[in-house]
């Protein structure tokens, strides 16, 4: 089988990020520390450019595009974090951006992705196919798509959140990931694996989100249900083709979390750590806080992926206290 | 006049903090920077240990009592921020620890406080006087008292934060930090200005909390009526005594905020920055986000000087959301 990605690739990626995506910081906790029973390290990219890790693989992806497919311009489906950091990267390229949104998606986020200068297009989640209808505008005006996990320049370009890490802390025994598509984790796994082979690599799903679970213990890709989890960034039915081979060669476990541990892990992060950290980002978080982690793990790197989340959401996380006071 | 404190005392104090304290990432944020006009450094002091940069100055001072100090043991009255920062401080130094919190203290407080293995003694608000309750146990009890800020080892201590900030972006040309008794202040401007002369350090104070302002117009400690805002931790009647001239010397100007900047400047940490930053902690970016900042500041480092807030603040800084959606 031909490497989807090398060690390579991420170096590469770093790059084309250098002076231009945050080197996001890390933080620690001896109260969680405390918690977890052993060291633990959190990659900050809830405070990287877009709120979230998806500003790498956005703009690792767009540079690579030739002049003239920039020129026509790049085209994504998402209202979540691909689409803001789709819409961030074309827009410090020069290149026209049209994002597909559901119409009944936050105005907060259609609000935040043209604030990044993207084209908005509504679909109808009840009568589109959203993939179907995000390529024909992609055909009917020449746009590249941008994958938001499925693709080596994607994957790539999140990998180095991982391998910033890595640098930062050197001697990191284990590495935890949240898994939705796929494509941080096999990026990060390619990246911690190319830094230190011995580094154990584990993936944290939300409980109705397991497809990656499923599919690793069924050797194939199996298709699930859609996921009504919290965690909105996970919400995938099905590992990708290029991602699931690199999470088979390099995760060592995955652990699921319920909607119950990840607000707790949200809850423990705004008091604890100061952090904003969104559904999707908690759940790493939320498997530590819950026990998950095996006794090997003494040195544990952890990927906060983002910290985007609504207002109601955060003021949700506290439904017993009266907010009026 | 002798000087109070030096930038020798501050390099003393980061040597006794070096492997205890953490030192604390600088957050940037490009949507921070076209709010602010100028590019912002935040010092996030609100990941301190304790919370706080408050656990610097404890420390600093208590590792520096005689071994037969130490064995009485250490007092403080606070219920916040220089509580916590005391106790965890006497705890890893192996010193018994009283705290003196009014009886109404919340909870929370309590607990964190007694977490780190302080003893915590009420006093009766409306009754006692509270620093003569406490210098009547610590007199009683042989035990040395730790100020809040009006002391020079507290001073050294807090300014060590400035001292990393202003090596991690060695190219300052402005500090802006909260002001309330004035020990971060004072200690931050002796050491940004022992590292770069020319650091124009500039103060931010509640609306209502504006002592050292008023003090520094009437070139003498003014005492005002207790200040009601929501910035707890500088809600001061007067500057110190020893903090003043500090101020006075290096100080060159003085915002003064609302409670409902400090607010909007949380609202935007938590949606922007995804940081949890206290209202006393808020106070200065209230002051950028609102436009305070002199034509002259480019480079502008910014202390977060704690992020530890109770959950009803939290969720009651967005009172209309239906927080059961």
């Amino acid at each position: 089988m031909p490497e989807i990605i090398r060690f390579t690739d991420v170096h590469a990626a770093r790059e084309r990020l250098r002076g231009v995506a945050h080197i996001t910081p890390i933080v620690t906790s001896r109260t969680l520390d405390a918690q977890a029973g052993c060291a633990m390290f959190l990659k900050c990219e809830n405070v990287q450019r877009g709120g979230a890790f998806k500003f790498r693989g956005a703009y690792n992806t767009i540079s690579q595009l030739t002049a003239d497919a920039r020129a026509r311009g790049v085209l994504a489906f998402s209202s979540g974090n691909h689409a803001q950091g789709v819409a961030l990267a074309a827009q410090l390229l020069g290149v026209p951006a049209v994002i597909c949104m559901p119409a009944d998606a936050p105005a907060v986020k259609v609000a935040a992705t043209r604030g990044y200068g993207a084209e908005v297009i509504f679909y109808d989640r009840m009568r589109d196919d959203r993939e179907a209808f995000a390529r024909g505008i992609a055909a009917e005006r020449g746009m590249a798509l941008v994958p938001p996990y499925d693709d080596p320049r994607i994957m790539a370009g999140a990998g180095t959140a991982a391998l910033e890490l890595c640098e930062q802390v050197p001697d990191l025994d284990t590495l935890l990931v949240p898994i939705g598509g796929g494509g941080l984790i096999a990026g990060s796994a390619v990246a911690a694996h190319g830094v230190r082979p011995a580094i154990q690599v584990l993936g944290v799903e939300p409980a109705d989100g397991d497809d990656t679970l499923r599919s690793l213990r069924a050797g194939a890709r199996v298709h699930i249900a859609p996921p009504t989890t919290i965690a909105d960034g996970l919400r995938v039915v099905q590992p990708g083709a290029l991602t699931f081979p690199i999470v088979q060669a390099h995760v060592a476990d995955i652990f699921t979390v319920s909607d119950d541990d990840i607000r707790a892990a949200m809850r423990f992060a705004l008091l604890y750590l100061k952090l904003v950290i969104e559904p999707s980002g908690a759940v790493p978080l939320a498997a530590v806080l819950t026990g998950r982690l095996p006794a090997s793990a003494h040195r544990v790197g952890l990927i906060i992926s983002g910290g985007n989340i609504d207002p109601p959401v955060l003021a949700g996380l506290w439904p017993q206290v009266d907010v009026h006071q």
